[in-house]
This record gives structure tokens, C-alpha cells and sequence, in this order.
């Protein structure tokens, strides 16, 4: 018996990975869940306020306003706008590294793997250059441009990306955006002590931040690391736990930002290296992907088949990941990252490094490195992590779980490697919608929370919904971690589908659920939904099109969100943002939005509920497209 | 008796003020602090963390870790920098908009009042130019430029600003700012959801954003105003709420940005507004000044006398200000503008103008303007106060307060306006401190709030006892409006001071108090302790000179702070932030940054006993410097 063996433990959608932290002697989040189960209610409510030394103030019925005056809808408002800034800040610091890092590469005239795609970001940019180190920069400069500009002035690439009806619709409602980190900057500003008191102004604000967040944070991210590290091909992976394999020195990652990991993955098969692995004993560098940063591994695999093992599971798998003793070393740049992970490091002498200061974690080495000075520090690192593979290994027991995930889920799933698929064509996927073959598409995306009945427990209860009502899923995220563990994205998932979406999986050989890989690819699906709604000639809320963040968990979720909404997207979530205490926010959420953008919001924890909204929204939209 | 006669009223130092406010009908701060006094005890500690949708978690003996894994020291420590840069950021709006002032100005030759402080900026920066017009383009551009830097690269002014051995220190322990507005984005994205878990190196961070704030957002925006609006000048004026004359059609201003003001404080007085004024039945227009602008206008009265009437109070005194019903129309910029003005103005009639949408109130009218856009949009807002004021006088009743405050309190106080007073030199200050006539300097600055016993009560009570231990007083901020609106910067408050102070006062004809003006003026006091520093030629930290934010408020205060710490100078707040549930963080803002950069927080709510630990804080600072 363990020591936690009397506690509750948060349940998993995936009962082999719950069954194995049950048995863990370390603490997990899934062992915390429980000891903050009482929620404070002001705080779900998002009517606390903390910003000044008369605080903290909460709303009653008694006291209706802070002691500033504040009211229930000013500070909630200011609450969620201050949590969508900073979700919206770290998809730009992201951003932000990969256009630095593809500009010192074209800079240093370095390798770039992605030719197509950075033709087509040039096309799409309207820049010409002698050849194409000169285009990457021009590329990388272009977005750089627009991240530094002011608030007061528009960036220009929006336009060249979005699609021209929400554009138009945007300009109408005033929410082109201006510089993305200057959009931050004000947000924060605004939300600050005795600033902004317009909760309608401030959600106007997160709309904003929502659309440099999705075109920029997201979508640019994915295309720039597509330059950089190579454009995602379709092919069957292994995913989940059993990707670990003991006999090599295995470093997990976890983070979002592929571009950081592009040097290490290509020095870790470099002879020298792996001499030095086997010289220590083993086999050689394994990198086992966990997070947003290991799906992006796993989406772009076909480029690291020799280093990369597989993608082993989403963000609160990290911690059993870790548990099983195989894992020498993390190395990490961003989140989700989770603190409990320093302990169990700790405890296992694994290693732990930093390579982004905003990600450092307390017990973890900051080595940060630029495209310059990249060699010097990753031999460091590699010698670090040696290190605690020789200090670890025979005194670290290893607690292994070979069977867990599947060894065939299909990944490398993108805009561009679908529509490949389907004939360099989206009329397939159109036909096969117009034909009632495909009821509609779903985004399934964004975070895995333990809320909703557990771990991934909506996520993949929602998806199996969908499939059956022969609506095909697309994710993204965390939630992909999760849906593919359970087996979601293997070809044979096509028998949990409906009828129609079951004979299509089959005769394509594919699951009735596509991987776009990390929270970035949302982006990705973005361009899928506009390149279809151009094909048809309308705007994307007419698309039979629904998204849903199930799972939502992090400040960059809500973000994501207000991109789903600035698109006009019915925006599903298993629990509200902490903004319910203002009934004027959840008015504009759920119905104002949809005379603004199109979109709304709507809650529900009930899989089958859910389902059935969204297979009635989708219906309806089909209605008025004229489709059966 | 009125509607909230049975409530209990927070006090306030100014007691004319306090039974002024007793008798409104509105609902006031005054009144809400007791609505809201049960505070909830995690937020006070800062040991909540509402990052995520597993939250919010709160820290207790039986849950010492959120979900995610983060101790009571992570999550304090996230919730402190997120606040600081918050503040930070605040701070940085507005030396952005000082310097795109000016930059206008440069660009259009228009009018430059400041000639010494634009030339005494080129000596300092380095900056030479064939004419003031181009030297202030030049100033404006080095400014902005880096404002705008990535976090990567340091700023180059603050070598070029900051003292020598200070920037030493600086770099030894790392924190010398990239640039600040991408401190304060970094600041965020570090303390979104599972990113950054090392407390200390987030409280780096917050001593980063210190700097960046003090020598940018508060020092530079006084002087780059200075070389606009023109230099503060000595001088008697009135204060308190008596500077009201209701014979004109009344402006409150609110805010930070003096340069937001500089156009209307001009136009208000040309003939044809003049006229406008007097057919709608006034004599004209005045500014009623209110919070930090509004002592800045003060500090640069000499250069309005016609329009600017007084300042009448600070933050939590513009409720009761609105409330005597003279005021027609408030033009607000930035904080501190309280959502507590809203009702009141809908109720009194008074017209709600922002001129920057960062601080945009609900039922404002959002007027912003820009150098070129200036001259229509603020003749609309004209004939929109006038308006407002032909609507409102017949039906508002008025309740004056004739006799509060004084009419000659000294102000103009700046680090040159006071060395002119001296003869052009630090020396007979220095002779001054060193013969022992003056103990030692302290600066009592910041906010007010409606903790420590009301309304400015320890702010002004700890003035009096450091007075009267021959400690003379420099206040910047909120602190300074409501100890001139008691008195003390009346000449005849020297009565109040200790017996050498005293005959320095009357043989100088000043009060033991000098006030610098708004909270951007702590940047004056750092240039006074830096030359008087580099006079005696040692570092901050010898000289017998504290700090006290007894009553500081906002997030911005807690940035002050910061720059406090970083300059190495003991920090006095009469509460604590709210840290206070991470033992970590209490030792090293309490202990270790003694070691890091000479400063250190100590908390009392006690004015003698605050004043005594001050007294020996100098005392030994004497002894150490061989002083008697």
C-alpha cells in the first residue's frame, strides 16, 4: 500500500494511466484534485479583486461593490481580460521565438526543411526574394514588424491571413488589432487598480487580443517552425507511455516551442553524441514527447524518426510520466509545465533544464541559448544530462507501463498534409459534408483540466459522441494527448463511428478523429474552415462548423477561446470561465456575441448534452446552406 | 439625516473633510470600507491562484499545493510580479504618451516650455541637435526606442540616468532592464499558468521592472513634461476644496498624464472658449485639480495660473469632490479614477469625458486625441462640458465647502527648483544634514487608501512624528494631497516641527514638508538622493534618507516599491502586499535584499513607532557616514 492509497484520486478517461497513479507513491495532481475540492465561490465567480490595498473585496448582495465602487461586471471583466492578456502573451512570446529563430537561421543562412511552406508564407505575405534565405528573413522580419508595432497602429499581416468576411466584420466592430505585444501591454494596463471600468470595452479588448492571438500566436507559430523543422506528413505513431524506452537516456520535453528543441533533436543523433550516450551505457538520446511541444514532435515526425520515440501524453501525464523512473532528464521551455513535477524530479534525480527563463522552474538549471551560441550550450546540457543518467540509473527503481496507449494512431495531420491527402483538393471533404457522408466537423480542442468528471473524461466521452452522430472531429491540444492515448486516432476507432463517417473512415483508411497536433494547430484548423468556407463561398460562422474547448484550463485556453469567438464560432466549454458572478459578461458571451462576431459561448459538463446541441447547431447551419 | 447616516464611515485625517462626507447622501469609498471589511484571508496572503480551471486553489495546512503542484511560495510570488508588472505597465503608458507628445511637438515646431530640462536631458543622454526642436525629437526618440526594446536587450538611457554605483550593483545581481514594456509582457507571460515556479528568480524580475519603472515611467515622464508643459516653478498656492468656485464652469481632471492636458489647459483660456463660457452664464472655465495630475498641475501652477484654480484633493477625496455639485465636467486620462464616480456623475448631471481609452469608465465618452487630432476633438469636448453645464446648474444643488483645506501651501517643489532655492547647489542642505539641523530626509509617497486607521491617518501622523524629530519630509503622490490639504505644507506647520528643523524652516520660510507633487515625482526625490549622493560621493543606501509608502494602494505603488528596493533605501508600508503567506518571499523583500541591494520592506501601522524606527534607521546611517 502506498502512501496515498486512502486518498481520492482524480479519474482519467484513460483507466490503465489511473490505475497506474493509484498505485504511485509520489503525489500527482490527480492526488491534489481532492484536497482542493472546496472552491472558493467568489473566485469562481471571478467577482474578487485583489488589485489594491483596500482589497481583497468580494461581491454579495450586502456589498455590491468594492470599496473603489467596482461592481461585479467591472471586476470580473477586468479579471478575464487581465487572464486573456496574459494567455495572450505567451502565444506571442512564442511567436516571437520562432520568427527569431528562423531569422538567425536565414541570417546564418542555416538549413530549412520547409521550402513549401515558406513559399507559401511568401505568397501569402506578397514578399519576393533572390533566394530563399533572403525570404526567410524577409518572413521572419514581417512578423517581427507587426509584434513590436504600438497599439495604436493596426499590424498589417492580419489582413494578408484572415479571411476577408471576418475581416470586414472585424473592421466593422473595431477589433483589428493593433501591435499583438502592445495589445497585451494595455490590457494589462487597462485592468490594473482604478483604470478601466467598461466591461463591455474590455471584452471588446479580448476580441481583439483573440485574433493577434490566433492568427499570429497560433497559426504564424505553426508555419514558422513548418519553415524551420519541416512541414507535418501523415503517418501511423506509437503514443503513450509505451513509447518510453529504458535502455536509451531519455529526456522528456515539455513546453510549446518546437523551434527551441530544432538544434537539440539534430545534435542528439550526431555520432558524437550518441558515442557519448554509449559510452555511459546506453543505447543512445530518446526524446519522449509530452504537452503541447511533444505533440508538435510528434505532428512533424517524420523529420526525427531517429530521436523521436513517440508522444506519451498530455499535460497532467506528465507527472506518472516521470513516476515511471525511465525519464533522465526534462527539459522544458514553457508550459505546461507543472510545478509538481519538482518534486518527483527531486525524488528520481532527474534532471531538469530550463531553456526559456520565463518557464524556469525552481529547481530546474536555466540554460538559455540563442541560434548563436546554441552549440556551446547544448553540449552542456547533453553532458548534464549524461551525468544523471550514470547517478541515476542504478539506484532509481523503474516502474514501466509497456502496454499503455497504442502503437497506430495516425498523426502529421495539417492544412496542408490533409488537403494533400484528399487530392490537393478540399472538394472531397466538401462533397462527402454536401453529401450528409460528413453530418458536419467538430474542433475538439485545447487543454485536459481535472474538472468534468476527470482527466480527459469530457474530452474523449464528447468526441466518442460526435463520432457516432458521424461528425468528424478535429484536434488540437491537449485534448489530442488525450483522445489518442485512448485510442481515438487509431484507424480501428472507426467502429465507434456512425454509419455514414465509418464507411468514409474506411474506404480512406483513416479515424473518424484527425490529430492537428498541439493548441497551435487551432490555428491550423483555422485555415482548414477558411479554406472550405472560401471553396463554398461563405463565411465561417455559416460553415456547419463547431468547436469545443471541453477541458479549457489554462489563462492561453481563454485566449484561444476569443479567437473561436472573434471567427463567429459556437464556442463549447465544460465549465465557465470565472466570470459568472457578472451577469453582463455572461449575457454578451452567450448572446450579444452572436450580433457581434457570430459567435457564443454555451456551457455544459454533459458529453451526450453536448453532443446533441452541437449535432442541432450543425443541422441548422446545414439548413441554411441548403444541405440535406 | 441622509440614506447612510447609520453607516459607519471610514475616518479620514482631514476632518472637515470626514464630516463633509458624513452628511452626503451619495455612497463613497468612505462608506463602501465598511461593507467590505470582512477580507477573505488567502487573498490577504496572496495564497490564492485563479490561473487555471482546477482552481481557484487556495493554501492551507491540509493543502499546501494547488493542483498544478504550486506552493504557497509560487503562487505569492506569480500574483506579486503579475501585479508589479502590472504596475510597471501603467507607469510605461505613460511615458509612452509623454514622449509621443513631445515627439509630435518636435515634429510640428510647436511650442517647448522647458528649455533647461530639454537641455539638461541632452547632457545627460548624450544628445546634441542644431535647435531645441530637433533635440526634443531626438530626446523622444531615444526614449521610445527604449521603451520598445525585446526583454534581450538592455535599455541604453538607464546608465545614461541612473547613478553610477547603483548601475554597478545592478549589474553584479543581474537586473538591468531590457526593454520595459517587454519586461512587463515577460512579467505576465511568466506568471501565467504553469509557467515560471521559481520564486526568487520572479522577484529578480519584479527589482528589473523597479528600475524600469523609476527611471522611465516616473522620472522621465516628469522631465520630458517639464520640457513641454514648462519646469515647476516655487510658489503659495490654495488647496483642499475652497480652490472650487462655482462662478465657473468647473473641470476635475483625473488621471497621470499632464501631457494628455497641456492642449486643453491651453484652450480653456483663449477668447473665443472664454466667451462660449461667459454666454452659457460663467465667468470662464477653471481645472479642478484631483489626484496625481492634478499635482502636477500644481507642481507646474506658475505655468497656468488662469485656468488651473487648485488642487483640491487626492483619489478617495474626488467622490466628495463631485459631491459638492460645482463640478460640471470630468476629463479623466488614467487612474486614480475611481468607479465610484460614475453613479455620482449620472446623479449630479457632471459630463464623464476619457481622453485615453486605457482608463475608459462606463459612462464615459471616449475622446481620444492625438497631437495633430487635438484641436477638433477638444472643441467638441468644450461645448460638451458647456452643454453639460447649462443642463446641470439650474437643476444641481450645490454643497460647498468654502473652507477646506488652506490657501498657501508651498508647491513647485522639484530637484531643481529646490536647488535654485538653495543657491544652486546641494551644499547648504548637505551642511544643513551634516550639522545635524536636519536629522535626515524621509519621503513619504504613494497612495492614499481607507486602511491604517482612514484616510491618509498614518500618512499624516507619521509626518508629524518625523517632523518633529527634525526629519524633514519630501512627499510625492496621493500621500502629498492629503498632508497639504492638513496643513503641513503650510510655512506655519514649521510650529509642528522639532526645534532645529524648525529654525531651518523659518529661516528659510518653508515647511518641514516639501511636496514634489504626484507619484511620478518619486523620480525628483531619486535625482535629489542621487546628487546629493554624488555630492558627498557615496552610494544611496549611506545616506540618512528613508522611504515610507505608509498607505500606499495600487499596483503601481507596489512598481514604486520595487524601485525603492532596487535603489537600496529602507521601504516602510504601513500593510503589508500580499505576500504575506509565503515565508520565502517575506525574507528576502524583509531580509536578504539587504545583501542583494541595500533596501528592505518593514511593515507597522504605528506612526511613533514607524518614526522611531526611522529615527534609528538615520541615526545609524549618520554614525556610519562619521556624522554627529
Amino acid at each position: 500500500m502506498t502512501k496515498w492509497s486512502n486518498q481520492k484520486i482524480c479519474k482519467s478517461a484513460d483507466k490503465p494511466l489511473e490505475n497506474f497513479i493509484v498505485n504511485l507513491p509520489q503525489n500527482t495532481a490527480f492526488h491534489r484534485v481532492d484536497t482542493q475540492n472546496m472552491k472558493c465561490e467568489f473566485g469562481l465567480r471571478g467577482i474578487c479583486c485583489k488589485l489594491c490595498a483596500n482589497g481583497p473585496c468580494r461581491i454579495t448582495q450586502d456589498a455590491p461593490k468594492g470599496v473603489c465602487g467596482a461592481t461585479a461586471d467591472v471586476i470580473a471583466a477586468r479579471n478575464f481580460l487581465r487572464a486573456i492578456a496574459a494567455g495572450s502573451g505567451c502565444y506571442i512570446h512564442i511567436v516571437e521565438n520562432a520568427a527569431l529563430n528562423l531569422r538567425s537561421i536565414a541570417l546564418a543562412k542555416g538549413e530549412l526543411r520547409g521550402k513549401k511552406a515558406l513559399n507559401s508564407l511568401c505568397v501569402k505575405f506578397g514578399i519576393k526574394g533572390k533566394n530563399d534565405h533572403e525570404k526567410a528573413l524577409k518572413v521572419a522580419d514581417a512578423v517581427l514588424n507587426d509584434l513590436y508595432k504600438p497599439d495604436y497602429e493596426k499590424m498589417v499581416l492580419t489582413e494578408k491571413m484572415a479571411y476577408a468576411p471576418r475581416v470586414k466584420r472585424w473592421k466593422e466592430i473595431g477589433i483589428m488589432p493593433g501591435g499583438a505585444k502592445a495589445e497585451v501591454f494595455s490590457g494589462v494596463v487597462k485592468t490594473s487598480t482604478n483604470l478601466n471600468s467598461d466591461p463591455v470595452h474590455m471584452l471588446f479588448h479580448t476580441l481583439r487580443l483573440g485574433i493577434s492571438t490566433g492568427l499570429y500566436g497560433l497559426t504564424l507559430t505553426n508555419l514558422l517552425n513548418d519553415v524551420v523543422i519541416g512541414e507535418p506528413e501523415l503517418r501511423m505513431a506509437p503514443v503513450g507511455l509505451n513509447v518510453i524506452d529504458p535502455d536509451y537516456i531519455n529526456i522528456m520535453i515539455t513546453g510549446h516551442q518546437h523551434s527551441r528543441f530544432s538544434y537539440i533533436q539534430d545534435r542528439l543523433i550526431q555520432d558524437d553524441v550518441v558515442k557519448k550516450a554509449k559510452a555511459a551505457g546506453a543505447k543512445g538520446f530518446k526524446i519522449v514527447g509530452c504537452t503541447c511541444v511533444g505533440q508538435d514532435m510528434q505532428l512533424r515526425g517524420a523529420h526525427c524518426t531517429k530521436i523521436f520515440n513517440g508522444h506519451a501524453g498530455n499535460n497532467f501525464t506528465s507527472e506518472p510520466i516521470l513516476a515511471t523512473g525511465a525519464i533522465d532528464a526534462v527539459i522544458s521551455e514553457f508550459n505546461c509545465t507543472l510545478p509538481g513535477i519538482e518534486p518527483i524530479c527531486d525524488e528520481l534525480k532527474i534532471k531538469q533544464i530550463c531553456v526559456d527563463a520565463v518557464a524556469k522552474k525552481a529547481n530546474a538549471e536555466l540554460k538559455e541559448f540563442t541560434y548563436e551560441t546554441r552549440e556551446k550550450a547544448v553540449n552542456e546540457i547533453i553532458d548534464e544530462v549524461i551525468a544523471a543518467y550514470k547517478a541515476r540509473r542504478k539506484v532509481v527503481p523503474m516502474k514501466l507501463l509497456p502496454d499503455h496507449g497504442n502503437k497506430n494512431s495516425l498523426t502529421g495531420v495539417s492544412e496542408v498534409s490533409l488537403k494533400a491527402f484528399l487530392g490537393d483538393s478540399w472538394k472531397p471533404l466538401i462533397d462527402l459534408i454536401a453529401a450528409g457522408k460528413i453530418k458536419g466537423l467538430a474542433g475538439v480542442v485545447g487543454c485536459s483540466n481535472l474538472q468534468c468528471g476527470g482527466h480527459d473524461v469530457l474530452t474523449v466521452e464528447l468526441t466518442k459522441q460526435l463520432i457516432a452522430k458521424d461528425i468528424l472531429v478535429l484536434t488540437a491540444g491537449c485534448s489530442s494527448g488525450g483522445i489518442e492515448n485512448c485510442g481515438l486516432m487509431m484507424p480501428e476507432a472507426a467502429e465507434l463511428a456512425g454509419p455514414n463517417l465509418k464507411a468514409v473512415c474506411k474506404q480512406l483508411g483513416i479515424p473518424p478523429v484527425l490529430n492537428f497536433g498541439p493548441c497551435l494547430a487551432i490555428g491550423r484548423l483555422e485555415i482548414v474552415a477558411t479554406e472550405v468556407a472560401e471553396a463554398l463561398g461563405v463565411d465561417l460562422p455559416q460553415l456547419p462548423l463547431v468547436l469545443s474547448a471541453a477541458q479549457w484550463l489554462e489563462e492561453q485556453a481563454l485566449a484561444d477561446g476569443a479567437f473561436g469567438l472573434a471567427l463567429g464560432l459556437p464556442l463549447h466549454l465544460g465549465i465557465p470561465p470565472f466570470v459568472t458572478g457578472s451577469d453582463l459578461i455572461v449575457k454578451v458571451l452567450t448572446e450579444d456575441m452572436k450580433t457581434l462576431t457570430g459567435g457564443y459561448v454555451f456551457i455544459n459538463d454533459d458529453a451526450v448534452e453536448t453532443a446533441d446541441m452541437f449535432e442541432k447547431i450543425i443541422l441548422q447551419k446545414r439548413k441554411d446552406l441548403g444541405l440535406p
